[in-house]
């Protein structure tokens, strides 16, 4: 079952707040209700963002009036409340401007068909999102020995994407590879992304797995316990600067300071070349409840405060190398950034098929 | 009301696996129930679990034979029982081995003589706890500036101890100086010792505070707003290796690396001189049942494994200072903690009453 798919007009996603307890699909028949999933993390993860947000463009679309000159302006409105969801993850920007895209250019043709482009759209991403994490996954593959202990960092697996996944899909690359692998996942706190949806991928891929604490990893660490960590990502900076889950620069600093690699996989999508550095990239600060209580579960006092930024920015000289569907990344990143967005492009242009898929190696 | 008193023949505690939503106290009558209760960390922290073994030995020895011939091998029976409830904390120690030696010095008076001297010394060493956390406040008070960010973990509190606290001890008497403070306080996964305890604590004494995830203390570091660390400790190497709940290591490493200074509060109790290093530390390891819950609710897939040290060891070299109640100790620490120790032992000679305790000069 893939994290987010279209079955006719309806958008169906799982809900992963009840994981890994139960597998329910959430279905979603307007944008408002799309929205509504991301912003309450029914679905969640970057890349995964990003086609929800093209999704989210085609419910939207749904509802405009055929009257073009009417038409553009109400996808715009969808784009803007789209895009208000959640303020840190690129692509859930870069979805909406492809989409937007898309309907601009087949609006010339009336409502109707840009209606389709959208969907088709939508479609042709969620199918991308899935050889791209595929393709990261082959070259991710290569920087993970035989026998290696991986530590990660909250979910950048299936769950985060539309199969796959991105830094849990480089471990599937490499266990079907037939390396032994064992992965240590922090629970990944307040949402527990890691012990509720990283565990649940591991078990069902056959991965063996220990659940930590997020304080833990450094004792893992200098103990000589752990080989190296990677780590998915919600914004990448021209700089390199990575945005990913609150923890991730902790984890950067502790791997540094232990000299194990630190790696980030995530697709071109994920790069935002706006965005100088990870200084301008916005974190979005949640409702702090979710630090205060768990499933109903009021931890904390009556009365206290909390903080709850969702992510964090780990600077460029902590990133050891990034992995994308285009190949590894390695420093100086404005340059290898720049051109990896540029083979990307040239890779996937814009309204060109995916007849290529079949023809990439991925080890099964 | 104390963390742990005795009321007669019965000791009580404040069931901390209860709060902050209940306060209840625990009776306990045998010296079972009492090591039950430190397992199950109903009483938990250093210092608290020395006293708490003392009372330990206290209950257990009025199980004891009145034959002097059996009364001591008994003592003894109930020393190694409390001695293998929980590993790490060098107090429980420390506490069982004071009560063993004011049993033996007693014993030639007689059973009911060993009994009476026990309890005695219990009571001794819980009012001893209380003063030496007051010196300890306002020794540790002089490293905290007016308007300081504090970085706290777990519960170094009143909770940690009879009352006053280590390093949340070292917060209460900066702020009943007037400092105007703000302590930011690490959850503390899995058994959640900061959002549970450490709130209620903090404000019931009026000082302001936000909760935060373990995860989260490198960001706030990287942004500037955090001053300084102070943290509690388990057990103090005689080279400065600071044991202490496990995510310490890592808030060390990020105040390190952030230029910030990193403080332990601790009672010469704390001190082994008998331990050369922290690689020499055992560190307990509980029930991974506790890493895979949160709140009682359950988080992780069926099935699923986890880690759970309880505990981590710091270097010496993160280590800025060492508040005690006989001062601020300084690296390096080979010689300074030797020289608290001997000037502990002068301060408080085994046998001798409290009456200086009125001469300590406490800001109130």
């Amino acid at each position: 079952m893939r994290t987010i798919f279209r079955d006719g007009g309806v958008v169906k996603l799982i809900d992963q707040t009840l994981l890994p307890h139960e597998v329910v699909a959430v279905e979603c028949q307007t944008d408002y209700e799309l929205c509504e999933a991301i912003r309450t993390m029914r679905i969640r993860g970057a890349p995964a963002l990003g086609v929800a947000a093209a999704y989210a463009m085609a419910l939207g679309a749904q509802a405009a009036p055929d009257e073009m000159a009417e038409f553009l302006p109400h996808v715009e409105a969808v784009a803007q409340r789209i895009k208000s969801t959640r303020p840190t993850a690129a692509n859930l920007f870069w979805g909406v401007a492809q989409a937007k895209a898309a309907a601009e250019a087949a609006a010339p043709r009336g409502a109707g068909a840009a209606r389709a482009a959208l969907w088709e759209l939508a479609d042709r991403l969620a199918e991308a999102d899935v050889l791209r994490n595929q393709q990261m996954g082959a070259h991710g593959a290569e920087l993970v020995a035989d026998g290696a202990r991986i530590l990660t960092h909250c979910n950048a697996g299936s769950l985060a994407t539309v199969d796959w996944g991105t830094a849990v899909g480089v471990v599937r690359s490499a266990h079907r590879q037939g390396k032994r692998l064992h992965v240590y996942v922090d629970e990944t706190r307040p949402f527990l992304q890691g012990s509720r949806l990283t565990a649940w991928e591991l078990a069902q891929e056959g991965v063996p797995y220990t659940i930590i604490t997020d304080n833990m990893a450094g004792y893992f660490m200098a103990r000589g316990e752990i080989d190296l960590c990677i780590v998915g990502a919600d914004r990448i900076a021209a700089s390199g600067d990575v945005a990913n889950k609150i923890g991730t620069y902790t984890l950067a600093v502790l791997a540094s300071v232990h000299g194990l690699p630190f790696y980030v996989a995530a697709p071109t999508s994920t790069i935002d070349l706006a965005t100088e550095t990870g200084a301008e990239i916005p974190i979005e600060e949640r409702d702090p409840s979710e630090v205060l209580e768990f499933g109903g579960v009021r931890v904390a006092p009556q009365g206290a405060a909390a903080r709850h930024p969702a992510f964090d920015v780990t600077p460029s000289r902590y990133v050891s190398a990034i992995v994308t569907e285009v190949g590894i990344l390695r420093p100086p990143y404005e340059r290898s950034l720049e051109e990896a967005v540029h083979a990307a492009s040239l890779g996937l242009p814009s309204g060109t098929s995916l007849e290529g898929r079949h023809d990439i190696s991925i080890a099964s």
